[in-house]
């Protein structure tokens, strides 16, 4: 199955969500090819010793869409990995910060790489986090 | 309370977890000024959809070594929050790679930054992941 | 001066270039509030050992172009300095890539910290590098 | 000719430099197999518009560096180029702070990347400024 198709099935339901979607909280909301979009809602459970959401929540929320929508350009038979993830925290995340929307897009996609950029924006558009990405590409032998 | 009695306090149990390092099994396992060590074991409630574990985890990891070794350097009354986190993911991590250990070291914290690096070591070594991160810091005022 | 006023000095020539920038052949092309534009076209000065343009070239660039937009936005008084800058290198860039520019804009900008992102473009609209930065902003005291 | 072999006739002289490098005034110092030194005097000639010396020397010395210590371990006939580049800025570099150090060591080099990190550092030991990098690796057909 092509990246795009197995995205959308994970989206629909037809293809169970990764654990760790599970264990955050996490879904994918829009899938389109080189941009999809996950939701969460920021908990208790999240936190870190400061009382704000953990960084490693909004890298968590990035990671997954910047890599899906490099996911979403691939045929079927290629595969890819996360080698490199990087993320600027702008602004705590607390549990009342309400539903967030963590959105990937690609920058580029060549032969053996694909970068793409990401945004984790709340329900009155603040921007909390950015992020990016470059994920090597393994294609599939002809 | 300075940084690394809260830390140390942190890690006996004195002083409650961060939810987040329960939610995703993680611990403080050393303490000192400038170097803080988390373990974790991953588990299958930690996976992407490739069935690895989750980048998001190696980064909640090595994030949360390298603040704390921030941290550990600070005085009663300065605060600090992560502005940047980059991760290098150099092989996957599996269920199956037995206990991890995140260790975050303070490279240079100056009046108002502070940077740290960090690895993620299996029981056997591998090195699965690198970090760095840079901490704003607000100092109490004297 | 504030930053704008600055900057656009040194865009019209009323201000020196800064060195780096007449050794590498840069000049501001563009100001505005929050993004600014520089531009050079590179020359068989500017080589890696490969014989492409070196990847200092389009991190000097992206740093000029996202730490002005930070410049950009700051009152009289105000200082700054870049604490973290990252690149991503798409394409190479050859000495008959023709004249490039390098577009800055800023994402966020608090009370201590800037955060800006970056786009190196040929003259055929080609993305041959982005980049991300942080800088500490040291505000005037009241 | 193979990269250890490559790099040590630059630094000897026999091949010649990288026009960026003679740009810039950078010289090899050290060539071992997965670590490379660097050496440049900062001049007033790569100041930026503060009068500091510019972020993106920093950056193309630490790029040098840690590129090269991953072509220090590819055979011959093997390629690499860099995909990202980070880079810290601890400290202000000033034209007075002598001559600086650039060592590029691997973290780890795969089929396909190879990573490194790098210090950036004066003459008294003042680590001025650090960096990672990933680098794609074309293996040469068997």
């Amino acid at each position: 199955m092509n990246g795009i198709d197995m995205l959308r099935d994970i989206a629909s339901g037809n293809h169970p969500n990764a654990t760790m979607a599970e264990t955050l909280g996490m879904s994918i909301a829009e899938v389109e090819e080189g941009r999809v979009v996950f939701e969460a809602e920021p908990t208790d459970r999240l936190l870190n010793p400061a009382g704000a959401v953990h960084g490693g929540f909004a890298a968590t929320m990035l990671d997954s869409a910047m890599a899906c929508a490099v996911h979403s350009t691939l045929p079927a038979g290629d595969a890819y990995t996360t080698v490199d993830l990087a993320v600027k925290l702008l602004k705590p995340i607390r549990p009342t910060s309400g539903r967030l929307r963590s959105e990937g897009r690609v920058v580029h996609v060549g032969g053996r790489v694909g970068t793409a950029e990401g945004r984790l924006v709340g329900p009155d558009g603040t921007v909390y986090a950015t992020g990016t990405t470059t994920c090597l590409i393994m294609r599939a032998p002809k």
